[in-house]
């Protein structure tokens, strides 16, 4: 089971692999644990920062979905895939801090901290499970890039990679309120999604926004729509990521895209 | 359907997918093509060097098997994995530039030639197949390392790679002429097969070599039973590697391989 809307990747792989996927609702607290199909296997969440939504899920209801997994005999996947950049708040405690049952792979990527250039993660699994991925590994790239590894190692060793997330903790702060300020004036159509972390924000509409979208793109200011990321009932709305636009390129963007959407030119 | 013996990979990754893979004898001139079975869609093979043998595809048996291709409606997928280094004679044409008619997946990879590190290699495709390659590529690592990548289009463009390849191309002759010597003192049980390229060795044996192969291994000689990489019927022999194996330490290795042959601790 996927959540829905989600991150397309997770259920693609599955789905190609034969897998048969059930999109599972997201509500404000996260997945809804009470519509996960009876016989599922394994539920791939992002609980610290809901992708797209960008919702963090409740405690109340991680703990709901660990004793789902457990009276279930499944496997959650948690991906936890940019809360390194965390604005307000203090982050729950992860699925896999909760589990006392090893029911629970996490992951985690330098995708988003570092640059998806370095295709670098990892993850924390169970030991029942170890041997499988294992074995996984071996079936699909054998082994990460070494000299990448290494170096992120030592990067991390000598208390740089601490003073990175630290710098651009504040550079994607200053992005993530420049953004919510500025969507203020969308506020006719656009309802922002509380988000603490990450390098996106979504919004939700009240009306489809893929002919938005598309005309954005021709005017070269480029964000999704968050119908894209749904499988059952598609929300409307838009998500805004950050991570690599200058905070001196936001306004203007914005001001392409509220043109765009008074039906004039940009 | 793959070559028995062959490299592991590919049949289990296929295995894995739920593909039925079918292992077909190798003869002296390469994969032998009326032995694969009818229905097959697809057949990976190493003609310029066929591992773990050595020995180099026909110009008649490639020919034959594009005539199956095309008459079979299947895919050849050729992995030229090390003929950077070639020793003695000129390389035959690969499939890939014999086929007009699409049927060729041509693979090659920085592995041998460069390091395994890298985690870089390329394939050309005809154009019928390159949608259904962008999708696999996009399920499963998404995009090669973007540094490495750079760095080796730069490495190439300033002519660094092909000295690289010159330079070390003279580094493994030299060790694989002197295992080709040495081995002469193994005559009794074994029998080399030629190999003109890459960086390894095989040798036929009269007897079942993976008792041998252990105890080598715990006497620090590292290398492989050919029967390891048979499907059907195994062969008896020994796989020799030397990319990463310095001319200085093959005779003491071998000494100590000959000293166990004999039945005396190394």
């Amino acid at each position: 089971a996927v959540e829905d809307p989600g991150y397309p990747p997770p259920r693609l792989v599955l789905a190609a692999r034969g897998v048969r996927v059930a999109p599972v609702p997201v509500d404000a607290s996260g997945i809804v644990v009470r519509a996960i199909p009876a016989g599922t296997r394994l539920v791939y969440v992002t609980p610290s920062h809901q992708y797209p939504l960008g919702l963090s899920m409740s405690l109340e209801r991680r703990l709901e979905l660990l004793d789902w997994a457990e009276r279930n005999d499944a496997v959650l996947v948690e991906d936890d895939y940019d809360t390194e950049f965390r604005y307000t708040g203090r982050p729950l405690e992860p699925l896999h801090s909760l589990d006392s049952r090893g029911r629970v792979v996490y992951v985690g990527s330098f995708s988003k901290v570092l640059s998806p250039a370095l295709r670098l993660g990892f993850l924390i699994a169970p030991p029942s499970l170890v041997p499988a991925l294992v074995k996984a590994r071996y079936l699909t790239d054998w082994h990460a890039p070494n000299v990448e590894q290494a170096a992120l190692a030592a990067f991390m060793a000598e208390g740089g990679f601490a003073r990175h997330v630290r710098r651009m903790r504040k550079v994607y702060r200053e992005r993530h309120e420049l953004l919510t300020r500025s969507l203020a004036s969308f506020a006719d159509f656009l309802t922002p999604l509380p988000s603490s972390a990450g390098l996106h924000l979504s919004a939700v509409a009240s009306s489809d926004c893929g002919p938005l979208v598309r005309a954005a793109r021709r005017h070269g200011v480029r964000l999704y729509s968050l119908g894209d990321f749904g499988v059952g009932a598609r929300r409307h709305g838009l998500v805004f990521g950050y991570g690599a636009v200058a905070a001196e390129r936001i306004e203007p963007g914005l001001a392409r895209l509220r043109a765009l959407a008074d039906g004039g030119a940009a």
